[in-house]
């Protein structure tokens, strides 16, 4: 039922195609088709409701806690979408009467939702409908929606609700109290609502005006506030013939957006304020809004991020835009308070907590793009210390131990304690992510080292960069467990990113990471302290980083960090190896993520010997100089067949090595399977909203993948192996301030410095070093 | 799509059925056959979900405020009823496939709602659908329903899920955070919610056990818990011409019950004997859960509250019975801390809030039939005299000012400040009742004295009578204004019964009834001082009587009593003579109530000549011996063509006046439209519930009215005037202890005293006095 071949000539691979109407999968284009610019998303529900619908509009950052019991998360805004139209008093419901016609369709490059329908009523009036929607990329805090209809076979008296309703819930936790509901200027809708713990107004208008054959035109309008809610019935006739067009624009501004969230902050100045915002943004009609929106994304991200693939790559192109188009409509680029959410905007899942999702999968995406969005990410993280001061010292340790789950900067961790009943137990199952999954310090101070390297940006190391590295390496320095019997530190209890294997010490990844940010540390402690004495005295004061660095010295050496055993597999943990082997082929060949908990309980998972994703994989791409290709090899063809990918993480990281191990086909199925995780043809993955790091690591299988382009101890390199189907493959980056254009054949690898921001930059291509000047071609030899 | 007429032989006229499903109109059902007793109010939401339901079980007297600005109100407690039932992978699903058979009942005899349905999906599976479903009135906590699905024309594969479901929410309001949800011995579902303000323990259990062709079946089980519920995914085959039933039966439990509301409350006590209870409950079966459930009806409801007519009154019996049934099953008898909530606990509407619409319209059903149901009433307005103090206090008056609107006893008064906004101007509506319309207090008092008169309970008056009479006379002393012009006593800016008319002065049913308050306060004062010295000397003491007693001697005389005027019209209020007129005919023949505020503005509308409701009516109704039958008929036939019965409170009381003013054929017709209140064809009257006092008033309209029964200063009268198509009326009522049997034909009333509890009783019939032995038969002359 998804289409991906819609769009041609000036739209071909741009646009996602929902073919068919299904009231029992509405969650997948609900969130594969989602509208968001940063500041809010809106998830794709339709105009008319349905009882499987998910109704989301979520404004980044603004968290609330609903109860003792439950962890923070983005509240659902009152909804503007929601039309009820009657047809010759009939509802118009797709489950009801006859599609004649039916294609919903996003277009990537605009950011626009189309729904085309001709329906059929129960009674035989037939109808054609045109919904169009936008979330302005430009003007963050509007939402534009326009809906014709035209009577095809009669006359139609029609009738039509339209509202703000803050009736709807996070699944039923209700975080608002309606603050006031109001009606202005016999057109301005107005409902204000609070959040009850964290007392953040939001503010959200609508305005509605009609046209009859493209002429204004105003309909028989009565205002009705109802609970929680305000809207306007209109009644109209419309004869045989004639369409109608009603645009609805709608605001929403809230009391934590920067320009509000200031001491004199007054809920009068803003509620005059998004009024005036409103009328504005009326004014300038659906379309004027839309292309207002679309020029940005043309400027802002498709010109700035153009990625090129020439062959038999239409799918791939579609899915490589997909993956761009959500990470950029679901960053909070406008604010460093805020971060990119596990789910993005797009729905409930992971109650828009932020994860090492963002450092280590989407993040790349922005260091090698936009490194301003990239640096206001990396600050949030700093922005946020005190929550990771305080986790750590409530476990007994120094420094920053960042939260597993993040939420607003001084919410600290925010994972949940408990997850649902075990299917089989019936009893509760205990989330130990929050408590034990510890290399997200680690993951941090990576994408930090990482930032840096690309950018050069010393000014953010400066005010927060160097900060980050030393104060994450302070706590794995306090982290680190004495073992007397093997004279070496280990770091026992924890989870890894395999997260079916719980409690286990000695996690490889783990390890090899914490240790690697001691050694960073050391260096950027010595590099401080010979070029920057005021700020050296600054963290010295603040983080004891004397006495810390005589720590790091002393036990740096001593990190058990875990070796090839006989066969040359590295355990990822102490018992791993141990562990019963289970026949996984039932599992490994189901679409179905997740299957294994159909046949046993979490505790048994843990003692058998399966993956749910990249673990010792992470560790080699991440620290890839560290190990030979051989044991790569050898250790990719153990674990991966014990690797059931059940988290959208997996797949991507495992194209990439499967890359570098130079298995094409193997990767590009990878590849392939990765861009399905959302976008693929089953209709049930995406319910609960997009996989934003399985989008960041699509945008990484592509570039560092395919592309071969990666920066290794400060140096670019670029080894690229393209699938045999894909022709040549161009994809710009930004480094140190330069734009590279990167052109990949299966000849040849142009690089074109686009800005010259500097004359010479040192690249390494397929292996060998060269000066990259204006432009540089090098042949690539057979492998 | 409402038929009277199902039900026969031993069901005639006990049974309402729905015939046809209308997806647009589901509150009607959902109200009117709603299941309750008195413990808790089941919605008759279907199982399975339409757009347009309201999802509703409240449980008396457990409410909660769920924000500064919101009013508190009964939560709506985690959704039992829910199952989502899918054939052959397509959802069951009445807005889909061909209906070929509907009929739903209301049996009001048993409590038990049933839906029959022939449907065919889409794809041409025939399946037989029976549900049944009761909520006991033995044993208060239990809902118990059952499903059977019988294969038409093909093998079936059938998938259902059933859950606990606490997302629900009060029209967006949540109330709740989930303490727990849990899945005990494989079968046992088991929600814990509590409230967030009053942070009451709810414990919803549910289990479900499966039949095939009758004999127990298991089918395939997959327990799911998810967020804010716990359910269980089933699935089976049906082979052709087999059949599947599934009983679901729950149990509600909270820590508000009175025998869990105590100080040494565990709420895993509570847990655990819910559980137990649950298990019993199961062990019955719905069979015989019904059947417990439908003895308890005839033996403690219909065999003690039956009312027989004869002649051409089909309908007529069913409304009255419809209205005992709502009367019996929305009253919570079992606890004095809890009242009739306006909509009982039907729907959401008026927020499970106590009116006068107990004291006035419905308590005189329990007054004149169950004794002790009605003391709890009055016991309850004793126990929340705290509140009434606050507010006269708040004030600046003495004594007990009852809250316009009532809920848990310490919470005071509990009217929103706030209604919806003007549908024309846009703003904010002020609701003025909470603090004008004062009324209440003395309504309170004249229940309580008509309780005492009816049943000479001398204990519960020396207990809290006395002092519920002498406290609210003490607050009408202190609320008197001093007119130094007219030398008199005046209560300026009230809202009286008609509340189209606000911020008025000296609203004649006020003033009489606080002057007839104070007045009877004069009375008790001589009879308890003269006969109980120590109960005289405790209340003196709390409500320093005696120095209130020379208050209302001295002002009683003074009390301003509006007086007929040339025209012999009792002023409604000091300005309503003088208003404009309107021509009212639109208004008045229209069904639709409330159709005046699509031309004007509550504004507009207090300053125009027109009524809501019965309010001069309400005066001559409660005082009926101050004012003769000339003036009656006068300002009966003045007022009641301005009266749009915009209020439920209105028609019946019309009715009964009518009858006093020997107009029956005018009194059966606003019988009848009164019946239409909720059990009428329109199906848009009951969507936010039934309206209690409208059902009050129609046992009011048949007993007090048609069959003449009052009280008056003490004395019994009976004063029949049958309709004409009627030939007889036999109606109990209880009388000082007394079970009086009362026949009524047109030519003559028989009365028999089946108790004899006294061997004497003093009667008049038809306005002569008789002395009532064993049996009275008295002929009825021509009027």
């Amino acid at each position: 039922m998804i289409n991906y071949n819609y769009g041609t000539g000036e739209w071909k691979n741009w646009i996602l195609e929902e073919t068919a109407f299904n009231k029992n999968t509405l969650g997948k284009c609900e969130s594969i088709m989602c509208l968001a610019n940063g500041y809010m998303g809106v998830r794709s529900a339709t105009e008319e409701s349905y009882i499987k619908e998910t109704r989301n509009c979520f404004v980044a950052g603004t968290f609330n806690k609903a109860s003792k019991y439950e962890v923070t998360e983005l509240p659902n805004v009152a909804d503007v979408l929601n039309m009820a139209i009657t047809i010759n008093g009939e509802d118009f419901t797709l489950t009801e009467g006859e599609i004649r016609h039916y294609s919903r369709r996003m277009n990537l490059k605009q950011g626009e939702l189309s729904r085309d329908i001709i329906w059929v009523s129960p009674k035989g009036d037939e109808v054609a409908f045109k919904f169009r929607r936008v979330v302005s990329m430009k003007q963050l805090h509007t939402i534009a929606q326009s809906v014709s209809m035209k009577a095809l076979n009669k006359d139609l008296q029609i009738s039509l609700y339209s509202s703000i309703d803050g009736k709807v819930t996070n699944e039923g936790a209700q975080h608002y109290t309606i603050e006031s509901v109001r009606f202005y200027e016999h057109k301005l809708l107005q409902l204000v609502e609070t959040t009850t713990q964290s007392g953040i107004d939001f503010v959200v208008n609508t305005t509605h005006t009609f046209y009859k054959d493209h002429a204004p035109f105003m309909p028989g309008q009565v205002m009705a506030s109802g609970v929680r809610s305000i809207g306007c019935h209109y009644t109209l006739t419309l004869e045989k013939g004639q369409d109608l067009t009603l645009e609805k624009v709608s605001s929403i501004h809230t009391s934590r957006d920067q320009e509000w969230d200031k001491p004199d902050y007054q809920l009068d100045d803003l509620k005059k304020a998004s009024m005036t915002y409103l009328k504005e943004e009326a004014a300038k009609g659906y379309r004027g809004i839309l292309n207002e929106s679309a020029h940005y994304w043309e400027k802002h991200i498709w010109d700035r991020y153009s990625i090129d693939i020439q062959g038999n790559a239409d799918y791939d192109s579609l899915a490589v835009r997909f993956a761009i188009y959500h990470i950029n409509s679901m960053t909070p680029r406008h604010d460093n308070r805020m971060n990119i959410a596990a789910k993005g905007l797009s729905g409930p899942g992971y109650k828009g907590h932020y994860f090492w999702d963002t450092e280590i999968f989407v993040l790349p995406f922005f260091t090698f793009s936009n490194q301003d969005v990239a640096r206001s990410l990396l600050e949030y993280r700093y922005l946020s210390l005190k929550g990771a001061h305080d986790k750590a010292k409530a476990n007994g340790y120094e420094g920053a131990q960042f939260p597993w789950e993040s939420a607003w900067l001084d919410d600290g961790e925010v994972t949940p304690e408990w997850g649902g009943q075990d299917p089989i137990s019936g009893e509760m199952v205990k989330i130990w992510s929050g408590f034990i999954e510890q290399h997200i310090t680690a993951d941090i101070a990576y994408a930090t080292w990482q930032y840096y390297q690309v950018t050069q940006d010393q000014d953010f190391m400066d005010r927060y960069g160097y900060e980050l590295i030393f104060d994450t390496a302070k706590f794995w320095a306090s982290r680190l467990e004495w073992n007397n019997d093997a004279q070496v530190y280990h770091i026992n209890d924890v989870v890894g990113p395999d997260e079916y294997k719980e409690h286990i010490d000695n996690n490889a990844f783990t390890n090899y990471l914490a240790h690697w940010n001691m050694e960073l540390a050391i260096e950027y402690y010595d590099t401080v302290k010979a070029n920057n004495m005021d700020l050296f005295k600054k963290l010295n004061k603040k983080l004891d980083l004397e006495a810390t660095y005589q720590r790091w010295k002393d036990r740096l050496d001593k990190v058990y960090l875990p070796q090839p055993n006989e066969d040359n597999i590295i355990p990822q943990n102490d018992t791993y190896l141990g562990l019963k082997e289970i026949d996984l082929t039932k599992y490994k060949a189901q679409d179905n993520v997740g299957s294994l908990f159909k046949d046993y309980t979490l505790k048994q998972v843990n003692q058998m010997k399966v993956s749910k994703q990249a673990d010792v994989m992470m560790l080699f791409y991440l620290l890839e100089d560290r190990f030979d290709q051989a044991l790569k090899q050898i250790n990719f063809d153990y674990y991966e067949p014990l690797t059931l990918h059940d988290s959208s993480l997996s797949l991507a990281i495992h194209a990439i090595l499967a890359n570098d191990l130079n298995h094409p086909e193997m990767a590009y199925t990878l590849f392939r399977k990765a861009t399905e995780i959302d976008m693929g043809t089953n209709m049930q993955t995406s319910d609960h909203g997009i996989h934003m790091a399985a989008q960041g690591g699509l945008w990484q299988s592509m570039i560092s993948g395919f592309g071969g382009m990666r920066m290794l101890g400060g140096r670019l390199l670029i080894h690229p192996r393209l699938p045999k189907h894909w022709d040549r493959l161009v994809y710009p980056i930004y480094w140190k301030g330069n734009r590279l254009d990167i052109t990949v054949t299966h000849q040849e690898v142009k690089v074109v410095n686009v800005t010259m921001k500097d004359p010479e930059i040192a690249i390494t291509i397929c292996g060998k070093d060269y000066v990259l000047k204006e432009e540089l071609t090098v042949q690539i030899d057979a492998e």
